[in-house]
């Protein structure tokens, strides 16, 4: 169906044009990959933005109507709305039509969907690491995806046909596909990007009035996640919250080991954490 | 002796041509507010590459040397080294010149030199709110300091002239100056610098080489400061230790909130202090 080369879609849905469904439509349209794309979603207002924005071609609110005829639909909605979306969407597109979401976890998702689903269709989870603290369509963003990383979570009943077609579409957005199954992506992503929301938002949430006048660029950079939708946010953390807790347990281990050489006047064991952080910060560029 | 409009300097000392007295010298060299610059440091190489980058105009590695004939002398070595320097600045340059420091912390050094300086030192602690996590000359940039927060902190006593004049010459650069004492300047900073650098070092310790596949630009952020130089970290952790521990105990009981909420399912709490961390930080700008 996808040649990697040059992919072209008679018609694409998108269920929630937010930041990555709106900017999944911009780049599809702009890259001349469809004609057609279809934003599905909940407030006539959203949609009229998206549709200013050029990320969809028409709108409705309706998921049924929006999916006739789709050859391609990607499911762009909050993490705790994702299975249902995605089965409504199996129930009314055509059986052929190659579904995929852009889910912050997967477990929960594909657990969900797995078996529940018709045999015939061609369900595979995504998650694009893009985006940030941005949201609604007004933030989408053509070229977003180009270079960021995308973990496509194949299933045990996912055909290998279906995982290509899912990485070719994500790969002819300028995406970097990485493959891995749902669980280990929720227990790596826990550590990348769940632990890091709540370190800054905790950083954030704990800060004075009378520190305001000396915030400079470290406070700034490292709580800028802080500002994502904390209603996403609640969603995506609970979703995930085992994996979650065990990063956290992680992080409150380091920092009872700095609160302890600092307790002490331990300089050469404050000096040696500072020095594993930078290392692995460094290696990982800037 | 300052005047806010031009500033004229005879000759500029720099104890310590790192990121932040390098770009100091650039800037007073670029803007015209001298011709002379010593660049005072303890290593050749150091001092042969803030010569190239246009930092100073001569370089020594004696500090008493370098200080002769200047009227303006700043010192901007580590922490742990900046009261037994202004005290050696004071010692061998003119009386009537002006002497600041560029330390992130200030208490101790005030400390340490109120009531040991020479009566008739112009000395006023300085902390300008600018660098980051690179270091040395080579980092050094012109402009580094506009629209920079720039803490200046007068002791008891301190001659309101001296302030005036010190102030004025950050201003000359392009910084904004807040004036706090020097005990403010520490609890506060611990805060919004020390403690984001806790943080943000844990965050990268704490991590796993698993991670790396799927680190993306909220880790990146979020980590960023964790990049410092260690050894200079550890001094300004070490010296404003008290602050950092009570900083670093209002953090670790909002994570103990977060994880709490995440035990207990309950998202209405784990959304509240998402959405008080967010209001803080849309305030503060991105």
């Amino acid at each position: 169906v996808a040649k990697r080369s040059k992919q072209h879609w008679e018609r694409v849905a998108i269920v929630g044009v937010g930041l990555i469904g709106g900017s999944i439509g911009k780049d599809l349209l702009e890259r001349g990959l469809t004609r057609d794309v279809v934003g599905i979603g909940r407030r006539e207002s959203t949609l009229r933005t998206a549709k200013k924005m050029g990320a969809v071609t028409t709108t409705t609110l309706t998921l049924e109507r929006g999916v006739v005829g789709a050859d391609l639909i990607i499911v762009c909605t909050p993490v705790g709305r994702i299975a249902e979306d995605v089965r409504r969407v199996a129930a009314a597109c055509p059986p052929t039509a190659l579904i995929t979401d852009a889910g912050s976890t997967k477990a929960a998702i594909v657990a969900e969907l797995e078996g529940s689903l018709p045999a015939e269709t061609r369900f595979v989870g995504s998650h694009p690491l893009a985006g940030g603290e941005k949201s609604g369509p007004a933030a989408a963003t053509a070229g977003l995806f180009v270079d960021r990383t995308v973990v496509v979570t194949p299933g045990a009943n996912t055909r290998l046909d279906d995982e290509r077609a899912v990485s070719d579409f994500w790969k002819s957005l300028g995406a970097k596909v990485v493959r891995m199954t749902a669980d280990e992506h929720d227990r790596v992503i826990a550590a990348t990007s769940h632990l890091p929301h709540l370190a800054a938002s905790a950083l954030a949430a704990c800060m004075k009035k009378d520190g305001q006048a000396l915030v400079a660029r470290g406070w700034l950079d490292t709580t800028r996640i802080a500002a994502g939708d904390p209603a996403l946010w609640k969603q995506i953390l609970q979703v995930n919250r085992a994996h979650v807790l065990t990063a956290l347990g992680r992080y409150e281990k380091v920092l009872a080991l700095l609160r302890d050489a600092l307790e002490r006047g331990d300089e050469a064991a404050l000096e040696q954490i500072l020095l594993e952080a930078k290392r692995t910060r460094d290696a990982l560029g800037s």
